[in-house]
């Protein structure tokens, strides 16, 4: 079997890793950001590891649950990896929506964070 | 009225350029890709310009016509531009189809090109 490239496996452990604490535990989140880090959250922007960490505690629901349905990686030429993610997403007792993110990771010591998010859920409900 | 911050403006300008492009002449999108860019398209790789241009003008379509719904537009910590692109799109006489798509733009001379690219098409029908 043919191994995947590294930057796939870094991309896909990230994926991975922040849906299950952002599901889990959201506050969490803080471990994955650092203090350069952007967010854009349905259009809105937030800069920095704290700012980003209350943005996606406060958000409006307790339970959530994030099911991926494709995403791909690249790496970039700065040594990053990029990643677009597009999923469904059941928050509370809501109705299932569609939902696309994209990611930059940088490597910063012997971890990698994510300096660059963006989400938007889909326009049109499934 | 406050001025849009510059990697907005030239995130949306490039944006606009290359969806101009694809919908008119797509042969025409090399100019905003180097050797070293990557595509991604709908789970398969391309690397190199002219890998790319030749993936995107064989797609199996005449006509195409892309609306954006919505684009956000980031500053990386390596002075790049990322990008994400949600819309709906129209090809030949197919229906109308939903897409998201992510870019990563970097200054390299006095120009923008992109250096990564992921496109998906939005997994259930508007």
């Amino acid at each position: 079997m043919e191994e995947k490239p590294i930057w796939e496996q870094i991309g896909s452990s990230f994926v991975h890793h922040y849906y299950q604490l952002f599901d889990s535990d959201r506050k969490e989140l803080g471990c994955i950001y650092i203090d350069a880090s952007c967010l854009t959250w349905e259009g809105n922007q937030y800069q920095g590891k704290q700012c980003i960490v209350d943005k996606l505690t406060n958000l409006p629901f307790q339970k959530i649950v994030h099911n991926i349905t494709a995403q791909d990686h690249q790496p970039t030429p700065d040594s990053c990896i990029i990643s677009m993610v597009v999923g469904q997403l059941k928050a509370d007792d809501d109705q299932v929506l569609g939902f696309q993110q994209t990611f930059l990771l940088k490597n910063v010591g012997d971890t990698w964070v994510c300096t660059n998010e963006i989400f938007r859920l889909a326009l049109h409900d499934i």
